[in-house]
């Protein structure tokens, strides 16, 4: 069937057959009856409707704000519970190294990311749709976390010189405390902005971040991040710098402080990199046989702190660790609203990345599995966890793409599994947490590293994009540089304006074509690009590709005089003159007169000059109407295919109008043809129809158009002087 | 002729007849012979053809580069110098007031506005191509001279406290040198954005500038120029502010020191008002019987003048008057380059605004005369302008809607009017200068405020627009309000932003629409709209007025949804419910046959007994499938209308080879129709041509998609199992 499907259809011999008359605007709209806006139920009919309460509404408005109460009573033990379970221990095990390691990233001490591995997941348990991604800690999420909290709270506010050793004193416990500070109160303000957004339906702002933008944005994310740990993979410790070019900055300084590097540190990185990617290639290898993937990430964390705890490599060879890890949770605390105006933009960024990150796995989830997400209940979901979890101090977390895999591939159906790695989480915090203050910071770092390998593969996308579209590829490439020289709010922001300039840019080259015939069809195709499609003699048909509007008005008008090839400033010049000498000789001819009043005896004489001369001025005249008609290269019609235009503003009708009115000036008629209603309704409100300029100028096709032309140009020839004065009015 | 063109062409009974095969997009490049695009000549090639050179190419290129040389000596004196001579001297007088008011505007000594009627004047009559245009000192260019200059040559850095009387000196020699300095210096910078747009053919940038924006923008810094005026109507002397909201801090400012308003200069103010008010009035209504406008700012400016040196307004009652006017002209000073970086932003905007006059203002006479003007030459003409004005430290100019009335109704009509009329500031700035000094401010201020009329009246663009286009009208308001709140210019950044994002917006808000066939022909109109538009059994055509993709590929698949009303969500689990039926009833199977080889008594009894189960699960497979095949409303075919798209990038790719794998998945063919042939290329490219689909899914025209539907669907019917399992392919 597929096979038959793809033989062209003119060999199956189908036929099209039309046989209609020709249709302007006017008559489509007569025949088709359109209908005018009044048909419409009343602006407040519409509103009754939408507000009224019924016990239906109710529970359909309840269950979706709080999904949890639909699902958990529907949910089917027998089916789900066990691959739940097995998923939840899966990624809870994930969570760990996972948490601790990027609260590194979001400079804060490493149990921060074990709670914002709890707390959010709970919440999102309750409100969440999506029944397979994995939220909690998200490198780009931290680092841009740790970016604001390095910002506000920097390692110079905290450091006192010590007068005795004279050397600087740095109050870790007192910066610590002032990051978790700023940290809880960006996520509080970022799920703000997330349920704010959700609560007005905007989740759709999310689709200003195209996926080329997303892929390269989260590219350069992983290529800051990788810069951000490597302090901790060299044991060196490098000021840190904050605004445009502070990636170039830090990468400059981490070269000058390479000779410091300390070996023990290295050491512990180089180990724990290469047995992560060794153990994660066979862990690929072997994955159909293997039912989980093999937790290396665990595995390390447990031996490299035994060992570390053993041989006493902080002590002996200056390793950091992790340090102390308290115990049992914290009790709530509202964040300091002082902070919210300094960090109102990262804020903003950070829900943005956050929500268009956990929707895009959703959705792909979602999809796989034949179930719906709620764009806009995602964002509230996100955003309360995000809110809670700042109240508790967690930093802000999306949801990452490795857990999503592991949860799904483990067995995971339903947010079940989500809310039992929390209770793993739970249960590390409170009872084993204090068991890991020997883990060394370099293996985190190894962890982080090794887990963005997926995002650093993105750069082969643009080979793809290179191949496939060359505008979404400028798109990838700015957004990567924006976002690794701007930083990643600038950067984002920059990358998003560019992304709709593009939009703009491309209405700005358009392709001008004339189109011509494809012989025995009533299609129109470019004569460039189609050898067959033929120009009808007397008619040029123009189009151009894309929307017609302020920025593209002005070439428009200029690509078809190039195309159509009438000059009508000289035309016009042209007619001046003749209008001049019309007057002239109308002059002559009243002083003609008068004189004739007086001198009788040589009329017939003068009489007879002045006439060849008038002789001479009408021919002229129609010299360069039949050169004009004669050939048939000079047109006398145009039409204008419309219809790729999907709007029109103010510059662009007067433009039309403009074009019609000048090019009739010169005796050429201008047609339009193909316009879309909302475009017919644009032109309506605008003023395109005058009294002499009617809808039977606006043709439902080119087609329609051109036979009307024909037609047209066998009643009646147009170019002779008549028709030339004729058209003025 | 016009009346019998607007009678529908249905009632001329012209026939529109067309017989041919169905098309789809691989036909049609077969049957058009679609040229590939190797057939165009090679880059290099096409270089050669740009950058060969002959003696013809030369003296176009130095014509249209110095177009004096070609004009000049064609300039027929017979017909043109009586015409150019007196509008030379009108528009000259005209020059005198304004030069000296609009200095004010730009915070210079008034001499400097002569200074500006004359040098650039000269420059642009040897490169400028407009002729009709009167060039030099505009109010709107003046008022952002002056914020540069003030807000880097503020009063307070010149002031000092008297220790002996207690009241601050102000060092005015000092303040004016300084800011005639940086007002050099803008403009100087301003004339080389100016002639490097123009060298790189970025004419095109003033299209950004949309005629709605022009307009509001201008009337904006109407409002500006006032309110900067009204401290030398009042003879006040206010703080000046600078940044966001200065002009309400300014407004504020000056409602505080109305109580000490100078009494004198009231009163001359508000009897120049009147005058200017009434006699431009008269002058108006009597436009028709004069020659030339009434010069009443020239009388006022020479009345006024002897009245305050007789009456010694300015030592009697503290009238401020325009003091020491040097004689002669000054020797050209490079302009500091210490200041470029410190008025860049000003100088671009500086250099955008002045283009966008200039050239609107040239177009519309070039188009009522019939000639030509070069976007990118008047740039380049007026950028040299306004780069050697900087070394003559004039500030920077435009041209004056109300000049160029002037010149154009007095019988001006080429550049040599323009240029008499520098002559005339000539003799003025060398003779008849110092005559000026007793000229109160005041009058100056009057001049300009009356000047501003114009501008003013366009406030009633904002009724046009409401009744023409809304989105035009949000442009104006938004630009107004920018401009007034956030000054001219990051108010003008900010409107464009905003006039670019309405593009944006309005592709984000596209009318979604059902088609349906209009009977008796092959159009398609939305169901909604036409109430004659029939949609056709078992097939759903689908549109959007829009552009396809990032931004709204997403509403785009979602609307497509709600339309067709196909939940694919649900009949995928409903097939993945009868997949695992079938896999249970395999592996029951299975089992019964290793039982068979036991068990052979119960065989048959058993076989019946799972015969039956059997049949009950096909049978329920079947009726979905009729459920569906039997209901006219659960369609078969989709066909996307594509015909108003001009271009797709990778997400749009994607989201429309989602779209048609989900509904085939479902079994529901998607065809597409109408696509230009540039997007044809973009799929192409954007690898969505697959073995499965290929281009014989795409269709010329919506009817010829529609009758292949319709073919393909009696041959055979799509929703039996067999298909269902067909399609999965």
């Amino acid at each position: 069937m597929v096979m038959e499907e793809r033989a062209p259809a003119r060999q199956r011999g189908l036929g099209y057959s039309v046989e209609r008359a020709v249709l302007d605007e006017e008559s489509l709209e007569e025949v088709a009856q359109r209908r005018t806006r009044e048909d419409k139920p009343a602006l407040a009919q519409r509103l009754r409707a939408k507000l009224s309460c019924s016990a239906v509404r109710f529970w359909r408005c309840l269950f979706s704000c709080i999904p949890v109460l639909y699902w958990l009573p529907r949910y089917s033990f027998r089916e789900y519970a066990l691959g739940d379970f097995f998923s939840g221990i899966s990624v809870g095990i994930m969570h760990l190294p996972q948490g601790m390691a990027y609260a590194l990233l979001a400079s804060v001490p490493p149990v921060f990311g074990l709670y914002s591995s709890f707390y959010p997941i709970l919440i999102y348990f309750i409100f969440g749709t999506s029944r397979h991604i994995s939220v909690g800690t998200f490198a780009v999420m931290s680092v841009m976390i740790g970016n604001v909290a390095e910002r506000l709270a920097p390692d110079s506010d905290f450091s006192s010189l010590d007068t005795v050793t004279n050397e600087t004193l740095l109050d870790v416990l007192q910066r610590d405390a002032a990051r978790i500070k700023v940290a809880a109160a960006v996520t509080f303000l970022s799920g703000l902005f997330q349920v704010a957004l959700g609560l007005v339906q905007f989740g759709f702002v999310v689709t200003y971040l195209s996926e080329p933008l997303v892929r390269s944005y989260t590219t350069a994310a992983a290529i800051h991040v990788i810069v951000s740990q490597l302090k901790y993979v060299f044991g060196i410790n490098p000021n840190r710098y904050h605004g445009p070019l502070s990636m170039v900055y830090t990468l400059i300084e981490l070269c000058a402080l390479l000779p410091k590097t300390n070996v023990g540190t290295l050491v512990v990185s180089i180990v724990s990199l290469v047995v992560l990617l060794v153990v994660k290639k066979i862990s690929t290898a072997l994955s159909h046989k293997l039912p989980i993937p093999i937790p290396i990430e665990l595995i390390l964390v447990i031996v490299s702190t035994v060992i570390t705890a053993q041989v006493q490599l902080d002590k002996k060879y200056g390793v950091q660790v992790v340090g102390e890890i308290p115990r049992g949770l914290q009790a709530p605390v509202f964040p300091d609203t002082s902070l919210f105006v300094s960090v109102v933009g990262d804020a903003f960024a950070i829900a943005v990345v956050g929500y268009a990150i956990a929707i895009s796995l959703g959705k792909i989830f979602a999809l796989k599995y034949g179930y719906q997400v709620d764009s806009n209940q995602e964002l509230v979901a996100l955003g309360l966890s995000n809110s809670v979890g700042g109240v508790f101090q967690c930093f802000a977390i999306s949801c990452s793409m490795s857990r999503t895999l592991v949860q799904e591939s483990s067995g995971g159906h339903t947010q079940v599994a989500g809310a039992l790695s929390a209770l793993v989480i739970l249960v590390i915090i409170l009872r084993l947490g204090e068991l890991f203050q020997q883990l060394p910071k370099a293996v985190l770092s190894a962890i982080v590293i090794i887990n963005l390998q997926g995002m650093m593969r993105q750069f082969t996308d643009i080979r793809t994009l290179w191949r496939s579209n060359k505008v979404d590829m400028l798109v990838w490439v700015v957004t990567l540089v924006s976002t690794l020289l701007l930083n990643m709010d600038i950067g984002l922001a920059a990358s998003v304006a560019f992304a709709m300039l593009t939009i703009i840019f491309r209405t700005q080259l358009p392709q001008y074509s004339l189109l011509g015939q494809i012989a025995g069809t009533e299609l129109y195709r470019s004569v460039e690009e189609f050898a067959q499609a033929q120009e009808i003699p007397g008619i040029k048909i123009f189009r151009s590709s894309a929307n017609l509007y302020f920025a593209n008005a002005e070439m428009y008008e200029e690509n078809l005089k190039k195309k159509v090839g009438i000059d009508i400033a000289r035309l016009l010049r042209h007619k001046k003159k003749l209008a001049m000498k019309e007057k002239r000789r109308k002059k002559r001819e009243e002083r003609r007169a008068k004189k004739e009043a007086k001198k009788t005896v040589e009329r017939e004489e003068a009489g007879r000059e002045e006439a060849g001369q008038e002789e001479a001025g009408r021919e002229e005249a129609g010299k360069e109407g039949t050169q004009r008609g004669s050939n048939p290269l000079n047109p006398h019609s145009i039409i204008l295919d419309l219809s790729p235009v999907s709007f029109l503003d103010t510059v662009s009708v007067k433009k039309l109008k403009n074009i019609v009115s000048d090019y009739r000036e010169v005796g050429v008629e201008v047609y339009l043809a193909g316009c879309q209603s909302c475009v017919v309704g644009e032109m309506e409100l605008g003023g395109f129809f005058l009294k002499a300029l009617s809808k039977a100028c606006l043709f439902v096709s080119v087609h329609d158009a051109v036979l009307h032309c024909l037609r047209r140009a066998e009643h009646g020839p147009l170019d002779s002087p008549a028709a030339f004065e004729n058209t003025k009015l």
